[in-house]
């Protein structure tokens, strides 16, 4: 790797020391790499959301990249550390479903369990893998290690079990996958098969107590303070507020349902 | 550029996908670059708060480093993306008055419309400008494009409406620009023109229900819990509160009134 | 130095321009260094807490590293500027405290008050050393600067009054030092320290109104919502409840007692 990049996800938050102590421990293996924060805010404990910010981000990073998650509400628990060979980037984190949204547009080649001490830092505690396990894995392979290093191969790796939207008579119910800083309400709803399915002016979206009729292209159309649907940049379909809040107008929460109805 | 440094301002917050995702498009086309997050936390659409924040921190970099800047309520809109070309640095963003503040102390050498889709990602989304636009713009002029490359030549940019304090009387009239994460109540009042106006020791400031007599040098001096005033790191009228929180002890808020009264 | 890395720690937040002219100031006399943030968010002027995230995050970094950390209540009263040069990290910052707890597992070699002005920025103002006096320093010493260059030799540097957990008949009585963005509790008690005086199941932890037996390995033992005590990762006993957050379950506040009963 001529421009090693290694990305951090974490529920880490940026207060305190821990996200520090895993770029310390990765700059001390390879000085040379760049690191760059996808997000520590991750909700606590929250693998779904930490899951589809890793999704949203990864392809945009150059290939070859090494993308680190830490949301690992079961560090000391039997689950594996794993790296993910997929063809165009690696995934380095907790087999506990993190991955799984990322992995629907990616082609995997190989997962390998990481249990070599020999690429662990060798004072290690129990409680912060992140530093111990998982920064150290990541400078190494970021130094040209090959993945068969780190361990032996798995068969397979966890996913989310995640509701997909579904088809109820002309309805498709899905529901707000993430709320960004915006306030703008993201759904689980694919833009690509939803029209697949409908007419782009032939349907209106209910969400909250709301119905919106038809698709706008930008948050600039559309009437100051009311809510339009459009297809966001991830490729969800979206609710927004042009100049507001739709989380704070339509009074939902993520999980909330969203459904299209088809006309 | 032997060390391209590229900045980045952004009302898009810490904890979505947005900023990772221009950091991975720009490093994908340059991958020697140097990124700086000045803030990702400007209040969402607040091109007025942003502009205020550029305008502190963009002259601290060397010269030549590409300013990235995305505040921009009016994605979608017939708002220009432009590329400005100062004597000492790069501002790219929406033409919406987001370099009003830098621009009032670096000369303007060139305005550029951002419009040759040869540098844009050739995926785009009509919502995410920052990522699809801006950021890969940055990036090949960090490689060393020509500015005239991206797209005919302007003849003005945009503004802030922006209101300068005013003298009234034996009264200067300004407001509260920006209220610091310390509680520091910054002013639109220019320390160098006041001292034009009045001798240091000659004054009362007036802010809230309070009137602060005279011109500290630092947040040391005065007395535990006072108010005081001060020329701040930005050469504004400041006032502060000794080991407190002047926005609490006041009880104001940003765009309150401050006045200079001369005795 | 090949690769020089600068880390920063302050109390600045990360919405205003503060940390980014530190930042732009650095790579202004050394393009080349690589830039880590520790944290930002350290309560407004609690040099305690800040001294508490850099004694658990410096040593993670490559030897040679400038460990460059302002939190900074006194600027602009008679408090030094000062480096300390260590075996293995320099460390730079007002001579507050903000060192003491990285100190006791660091040998000190020289410390140096920052006075040569030919290191500062020469229009300094007088509210902001971080960019004007500290970052600079950090910038030059990362080029190769000798430190005797920056001013005379100092003879000893403050530490904070900071109280140590004591043993009373058979009970040893701390503090809560921390509590992190998950809600675990930090103590001053250090878990080595702790092993020389008893078994690790033959003691109960006291802290808010709950006893907790003996001590878990790992966050992830131990029952749902209950509260656990453990070793955690930066070497002290921590309190911690299992996929929840301990200091809601017990609602405690950093400063609150806890406390070891030998049984």
């Amino acid at each position: 790797m001529k421009h090693p990049i290694i990305t951090l996800l974490t529920d880490f938050g940026t207060k305190d020391h821990y996200v520090a102590s895993m770029k310390g421990t990765i700059l001390n293996i390879n000085p040379k790499c760049t690191l760059v924060d996808i997000t520590h805010h991750v909700s606590p404990h929250d693998i779904t959301e930490g899951a589809f910010i890793l999704a949203n981000a990864y392809s945009s990073f150059p290939k070859g990249t090494i993308h680190l998650s830490v949301i690992d509400p079961g560090v000391g628990s039997p689950r594996a550390p794993i790296l993910l060979v997929a063809t165009n980037y690696f995934f380095i984190g907790p087999d506990n479903g993190l991955f799984t949204f990322a992995l629907r547009k990616e082609k995997v080649r190989k997962v390998i369990v990481l249990n070599n001490p020999k690429y662990f830092l060798s004072h290690r505690s129990t409680t912060f893998h992140g530093r111990d396990f998982f920064a150290p894995v990541a400078a190494h392979l970021s130094l040209g290690v090959k993945p068969e290093a780190f361990g032996p191969i798995l068969d397979s790796w966890i996913e989310i079990d995640f509701e997909n939207p579904k088809m109820r008579g002309r309805a498709l119910i899905g529901r707000i996958l993430h709320i960004d800083a915006f306030g703008n309400l993201i759904s689980n709803i694919d833009g690509q098969n939803l029209f697949n399915h409908v007419r782009e002016d032939s349907f209106v979206v209910r969400v909250g107590e709301r119905s919106i009729q038809g698709l706008k292209k930008t948050y600039w159309e559309g009437k100051k303070n009311e809510p339009m649907a459009l297809i966001g940049s991830g490729g969800f379909l979206e609710v927004s507020v042009k100049e507001g809040n739709a989380q704070k107008v339509l009074k939902v929460k993520r999980g909330d349902r969203i459904t299209v109805e088809i006309s």
